[in-house]
Formats: C-alpha cells, structure tokens, sequence
C-alpha cells in the first residue's frame, strides 16, 4: 500500500468509529426502523474521499485532522442522503449501490424517503454542536456552507439540471455549471471546511473552494471517459450510460482527447494551488492524482 | 369577522408577502424548474398557522411580531417541506392539497422530491442569517430547535411511526408520542422559537413547548372526531380514512365522548398557560379555541 492509501484506510476507520458512536447515540431517540436505515446507508463501505479531503487539509493548515471529525461526518451523512435519495425510483431507480441493495430495495421507498431527509438534519445538527466547534460564528458558518452546498443553490439545483439534461440542449459552460452544483459544491465544500474550521483568510478559502471545484470536475471528466471506453474496451457489456440516457458530457462535447486534456488541466491547476497551501501536502497531490487514474 | 380572523388574514398577508420576497431572490440562483415547483407549495393557500403562533407569542412576550417574519417564514417552509413528501406516492399519494394539485401532480415526483429537500435547506438557511437575528447563540438555537422538530427525533420520527401504525399495536401513550412527533413537535417549536427570539427564561421557554405540544394534539384529536363524525353524519361518503387504513386514533382508543373530553382538557390546559405568559393573550386565547371547533 501507498502512502494515500494507507492513510484513506486510516481515514475511513477513524470516520466510521465516529459515525458509530453517532449511531449508537440514535437508540431510543430515533424510531428503530428509521435509524437502521440511516445506519445502513451511513455503513456501506464507501471511500469516505469527502472526510479525507476535510481532515487532511486541516492538518496541511497546520491543524489536528482528529479535531475536524464531527465536520467529516456531517458532509458524509449529508453525501449519504444524497445518495439514498438519488436511488429512488423517481430519480436513478437504482438497485444497487457500493455493491450492496439500495435502502428503499433493503427497506422501502417511504423509509428511504424519510432516512435520507432525517440524515441531512441530522448531520446539520452535529455541525451546530458546542461540541463540532468552541466558536458559534464559526458553526454557522459550516452551517451555512454545508446548506449551500447542499441545497437549491449547490447540489439539489445540479440534480434538477441533470433531469433535464436529456431534453435541452446544453454548452459546455452550461455542462461545467452543472457538474459544479450536482457534485462540485459538495467536494469545495469539504475542503473549505477546513478553512473555515481554522479560520484562514478569505483568499485562502477561495482557493480552497476552487481547489475543490477543479478537482470535482476532473472527477467527473475521468467518470466521462470511463464511461465511453468501457465501451469500447469491454465488448458485451450495456452501453455507455450517458448515451443511453442521451446525456451531454465533457466527451460528446469535447471528445475523448480534449475531454482528457482538459482533466489533466484541471488536475494540474490543483496541484499548483495545493503548494500554495502549505508544505506537507504529499498526501493530498496523491489524492488529486488519484482521480485522474481510478473510479471512486 | 372576528378580531381572531382579522388578525389571522394579516399574518397569512404579512408572511405570504414576505415569502414572495424570497421566492424573488431565488431567480437567477436556483434553476428554474425547482425554484418554481418550491414557489408553488409555498403559494398554495394557508392558514399560517404556525407562522401566527410564532408572530403572536412574540408580540405576547413584549416583541415586535415583524421582527419575528424571518422565523416564521423558516417554519412554513419546512411546513411545506413535508407537505410535499408526505403526499408523495410513495407516502400518502395524495393528488390534492389545500385544494390544488400536490406538487408531484403538477411537476413531477423527482422535483417534488428535490423542491422538498431545498425548501427545507433554504429555511434553515434563512434562521442562519445575520438578518434573522443579531445573535449568532439565537439563531444557533433556533436552527438547533427547527432540526429537531423536523428530523429522525421529531416529524420524520413521527411520520416512520405513522407508517408502522396500520400493522403495530400502539397503546394510548404511544399514539400520543406519534402525534407529538408527527405534528406535535413543529406546532411546539412554532411557539418555543418565539420564546427563543424573546430570550426568555427557560422555565417559560418549556411552558410554551408545552403549549405547542398541548395545542398539537388536541387539533389531532378533533381531526380524528371529524373523520368518525363525518361517516356518521354524511351518508354516501367515503368511511373515515384512520379506519379504511386500520390506524389507530384517540377516537378508536377512548370512543367519542372520552375523545372530545381529552381535547377539551387538552385545550383548557393550553389556556391556563396562556394567562401565564402574559395578559394581552386574546388573540391567542381565541386561536386556542379555534382548534376545538374548526378543522385546519
């Protein structure tokens, strides 16, 4: 194992103790049905990339990363509503998801429906909590990051467009704005949290916000392109997602080359904003080069 | 009109008014098939009744109840929130709502789902703002209050237990604890988030809590009178819902007379605390009354 590997292992086990002591804490105050759903969801193995871009980048700020866990597990339950209800039937009806059955195949729509809003909230209140943060302006903050990222502005607004991405025309402006909403906010939101968490200056924040959003779009070019060359490469397999579903990408609008260039550009663009950021930030351009060469 | 009406006709005026100030701030930054699925449940015609409670428990407390909008908006939008979720198919799958077609009926079930899930955000987003209230601890704990209310340990609670009713055994204390989750906690925090603005005492600040709860419950009794009374009275009509889908109520649990009785104890309690907080507690004293006698 590498270096980042080891320390996404170490990340994912230190964010799932923390999410279990919150489970555990649910008992008897969250009807049974629904806190096992939210369970479920919250501990499918999943990468934990969001938690290990926000406890990381509190260290390269010179923080202690163990500090920022209440912050990392907000964003990762308010990732996991996200996903149960993308899931739903009205949305990707999907069935499967890190492997495993969606919630509303393990329990029902209606349950997948309420544990999906009741993790948001929940994973809000964490962020309120004398606990997350000694400073209240500063819990309002992450507060009302989170609530952007999240919402109608951030990745709520990205969903819409996505729907309607099948039937309208889009530029790739149009295309780039979309991805930033749907799963850009959410990716620059877990790293300005560490900004916000140990009150850097607003250029820094700034930078941290781009840092992600350039590294979210790179995500989303590599989730393109795989998309085509399974195709061409595995023969007998569906087709392409996105052209079944007549979606727009960075590669039916740039092609293969151009939406790789364009990666790498990105890419490259984060790592040169990372040395901006502090020395110790050989995990982090680990993680930024991840994206380029694995699907997560 | 009695001065109970009047007052109730300006607050719906003063909030609707309010609302449409941020339904405006929406263009240009929510896309556009959102922003107006959240316009429309937001615009369907309400009493308002929890932004009244608010408005006027503030105004009871010696406040100014304009100041107060800000809240009271927050809660009508997580009122509408659920409004639109619970009428979904997967939940109640109800084509009508106050009248009009429900939201999935006018659009689509994944915008109602994802106009749900924003209104929710952008409420609490508005209780975060500096305009709310100059106190950052208050508009902390008035976040704090309204995620309780609406989560896993308030409405998204009570709905799960709801949903679990048709096919559980509920006693009278736990059909008591439904409905204080259910509605009870929203109605209550309607009345706390007064005391919350008003920096009240916290022994007065459970007095109120326990107003709301109090208040909740007798509304959900008379709701549950109006389902058996109706199929009594009305001949040809559809039999009472609770009992078409085998739930149990008050009424099914305490009959008629034991039913009515509990809601007239409920509400004379609710007046009791009412002469506690303060003496120009007409208006209030009225709306109290308001809930034995009319449905809303």
């Amino acid at each position: 194992m590498t270096n980042f590997e080891e320390a996404l292992t170490k990340t994912r086990q230190q964010v799932d103790t923390y999410l279990q002591s919150l489970i555990h804490a649910w008992q008897g105050r969250i009807p049974v049905r629904l806190s096992s759903a939210m369970a479920y969801s919250l501990m499918t193995p999943g990468k934990r990339f969001r938690p290990f871009l926000t406890l990381n980048f509190v260290e390269l700020l010179g923080g202690v990363s163990h500090q920022a866990l209440p912050v990392a597990a907000a964003i990762e339950m308010v990732h996991c509503y996200s996903l149960i209800h993308d899931d739903l039937p009205a949305m990707d009806n999907a069935s499967l998801r890190r492997g495993q059955p969606t919630v509303h195949v393990k329990f029902d729509e209606a349950t997948a429906l309420l544990a999906g809003n009741s993790l948001l909230t929940e994973g809000l209140y964490l962020l309120s909590d004398t606990k997350t943060h000694s400073n209240p302006q500063t819990r309002l903050e992450l507060i009302q990051g989170l609530l952007e990222a999240s919402g109608g502005k951030g990745m709520m607004g990205g969903q819409m467009l996505d729907m309607e991405s099948s039937t309208k025309f889009y530029s790739l402006s149009e295309i780039e704005h979309l991805q930033n909403l749907k799963t850009g906010a959410m990716i620059a939101f877990s790293c300005a949290a560490a900004g916000l968490i140990m009150h850097v200056q607003s250029s820094l924040l700034k930078n941290l916000e781009k840092y992600g959003y350039n590294l979210g779009l790179a995500y989303q070019i590599r989730d393109d392109l795989m998309d085509v060359e399974s195709t061409a490469l595995v023969v007998g397999k569906p087709v392409g997602q996105n052209q079944q579903a007549q979606k727009p990408t960075f590669v039916s609008l740039l092609g293969v080359e151009g939406a790789r260039k364009k990666a790498e550009d990105l890419v490259e663009e984060c790592l040169s904003l990372l040395e901006s950021f502090g020395p110790k930030s050989d995990l982090l351009r680990s993680a930024t080069l991840f994206v380029l060469h694995r699907a997560f």
